[in-house]
């Protein structure tokens, strides 16, 4: 929404107050300042202590509630569009009073304790106060309802050099919400999926509406909190959410067009492979692989995924066999240890070919094996303009990150472990049944 | 055994000869080589183009199968006690061949198919030929039946700093097997868990028999490769490997006391969690974490997993709020963003005191909080002589890899996802159980 596409951004802020407990602190105020630097627009900063005027689009507010709703008076006054509230601790009266503000003023209020705030890579907005917080420009966006699980998400993105276009911390979500940002992610050229952390929605019967509008366009996958009564308990303490019965919440993303996801790692995983890949549109899945241990575990995982293992037609064996009469053509196809990428890409072209395969999982292992990295640009000229989502796993931990970047910027998802592979084909395969309708 | 603790090594190879496809390669024995730069005892090269004397305990062949039975004949008559066959690609009547030789001379045999050979580091013996395989000497010991999985598994315990004692690679075990290793391990003080890959057993009611025995003082966890049909067919191929129904593998491992998981991922958590802290008593657990959703999510999957979430007592309640007014004692417990070393030194300290507690789950996140690397002092001064068991989970990338070192250094498993630190602690209940005889 335009509201949070500002040109003019004001801080506002303490440089000397702290909470006995609670997030207002000098240094998440100098924080957010010092990441706003790459910002497009201008940044106005206003410490609360020495106070210069408000002028801007778009206010960030990170103090203690009283003052938070005193300073978001002041910049309603002033004529912002919108509000990021950092700091949260809001008593239900406290929240009423925001919404009063709201009422009066008009503005659009993110949060309160939205805790990292909101990212647009596009236009350099970052209002999260850590240090090394600003992700690469990319095809994923998240919509998260907790500090902690969002910034372990751009933590791991930014780690993993897996770009992002925008990230909202919704907090407790009492202005905007789930429904605008996804509306305004539809909308957003840069995004190609959208990854969301969700404890509670106000109103199921609209979210699943909306949901399903966007879901038609771009995949959405979900990460649930708050199943278990203990973890919906403390979810009410959170963000004072209030969530239903697991199943029914279930159902409704299924209704939703929403691929759900069991795990921080999952969801991290799945965004990335439906932002880069098209979706798996049938289930026969081959794995090219220079190890056989780790092929034979993602043909486990591809089976107990109700997935199946392709049977290459005889054209394709006949195509690999005749030039590496050594490789074995059972699927998981096992170019041994020595592989090149030159064997990579004769196999990987002919297997890509074969019209009963639809998707592939590529092992490219270094230790115990003669991968080197040079080796890497065979496989991505044979997966160059393929149609067919293809994914990439890199057993190991330095060898995974020593290759990953090559196939990343390449736009092919990699992953440590072969179940991760699959999980991923998995969630393409579940978005290819939400564009059929055939998923709920 | 004794044999594969020689004093003396002797490594037979070419440093010429290239296989069209196989690992006989001129970089594999050269590889060899320098990892075996810091052995204990002599090391003797035996390059078969200008071939010397055979002087040595153990052999380590690095040949095309042929010429490998050949020199394992010399090594035979030269009177080693072991050999350790990297390369494989042997033929049923090459393997009869090596049987031969076995009965002849009366060496023990690792492999053929090895690839990466064994590492013991208590005597500095790394017969695996890649670059940068060395891990740090520690208490996980594992046998794997893959040079791929395998190599997985030590290149992620060398990345994330988790220390290893020995390390088998038994490929086709025609000689030395599963059963052989586990008795050697269960003797070696510094193995405290035994992780497993495994794609099948020659002697299945042996094989639950000698397991047992091991089992009952030391956790051994196992990852099955083969249980799709698809899996299965490759492993014959790869290994040779036959094996039976998998829900008959998974009932003897249960009565072999062996805990299964389900990934690489998981096999290298788990053995960690096994080999640093003690068995899980009960099923409650506390979480106390400085981020609300990770929190939650790992409640949940506290629930998902069978275990429960403890209720502290009313004293425990007392001891932390009288203290720390703001800290609601909800369990999941939320020390909020701000919490320092000093405030989740207190609330562990009680939370550990705390006679309906069994285990306890401490999250420290950085990002969208103030959590900065010397607070992690606070958290381990509490967990000082805990006798309950105790993971840590750093939420996101970097920050894991930033902090997860000093954890490991004081036997701590520390996790990047909630959820692998609740499949640590069902894996350390598992191990309660065997040790109780409650587990088949």
């Amino acid at each position: 929404m335009k509201a949070l596409r500002p040109e003019r951004v004001v801080l506002v802020g303490s440089s000397t107050m702290t909470e006995e407990i609670g997030m207002t602190h000098p240094d998440l105020f100098r924080g957010i300042q010092e990441n706003m630097a790459g910002f497009k627009g201008t940044v106005r900063v206003v410490d609360i202590d020495d106070p210069t005027p408000i002028e801007g689009d778009l206010a960030v507010i990170a103090l203690p509630p009283d003052e938070s709703l005193t300073w978001a008076g002041k910049c309603g006054e002033a004529g912002v569009s919108a509000i990021i509230q950092i700091t949260g601790g809001f008593t239900a009266v406290q929240r009423a009073t925001y919404n009063g503000h709201i009422e009066r003023y008009g503005f659009r209020l993110l949060g309160p304790n939205s805790i990292m705030g909101y990212l647009d890579t596009g236009i350099g907005l970052i209002t999260a106060f850590n240090e090394g917080i600003a992700p690469a420009k990319g095809p994923s966006s998240f919509i998260v309802q907790s500090g902690g699980v969002g910034a372990a998400v751009l933590d791991t993105a930014i780690s993993e050099g897996c770009g992002i276009s925008r990230f909202a911390f919704v907090g407790d979500k009492i202005d905007i919400d789930d429904e605008d940002l996804l509306m305004d992610l539809l909308e957003d050229p840069e995004t190609k999926a959208i990854g969301m952390y969700v404890e509670g929605v106000k109103d199921g019967r609209s979210f699943v509406e909306t949901a399903s509008k966007v879901s038609a366009v771009k995949p959405i996958v979900a990460l649930k909190g708050g199943i278990s009564k203990e973890g919906a308990r403390r979810a009410r303490s959170h963000t004072a959410s209030v969530s239903g019965s697991d199943d029914i919440f279930d159902i409704a993303l299924k209704e939703a067009g929403i691929i759900r996801v069991p795990s921080i790692q999952s969801l991290i995983h799945t965004s990335v492979a439906l932002a880069n890949q098209p979706p798996l549109e049938g289930r026969r899945i081959a794995i090219v692989s220079n190890v056989g241990g780790p092929a034979i575990l993602g043909a486990d995982a591809v089976v107990r995924a109700g997935l199946k293992m392709a049977r290459p037609v005889e054209e394709t064996v006949e195509q690999v066999t005749s030039k590496y009469p050594g490789v074995e053509m059972i699927n998981p196809i096992d170019l041994i240890a020595d592989a090149d990428g030159e064997r990579y890409k004769h196999v990987l072209k002919a297997v890509l070919a074969d019209e009963t395969v639809d998707g592939v999982i590529v092992i490219n292992q270094m230790k115990s094996c003669f991968f080197s990295p040079g080796d890497v640009d065979g496989i991505l000229e044979a997966l160059k303009g393929s149609s067919k989502p293809v994914v990439d796993v890199i057993p190991g931990g330095t060898d995974f990150r020593t290759l990953r970047g090559r196939f990343i910027e390449a736009g092919i998802p990699a992953y440590t472990d072969p179940s991760h592979a699959v999980e991923a084909l998995e969630a393409l395969h579940s978005y290819s049944l939400v564009l059929k309708g055939e998923y709920a």
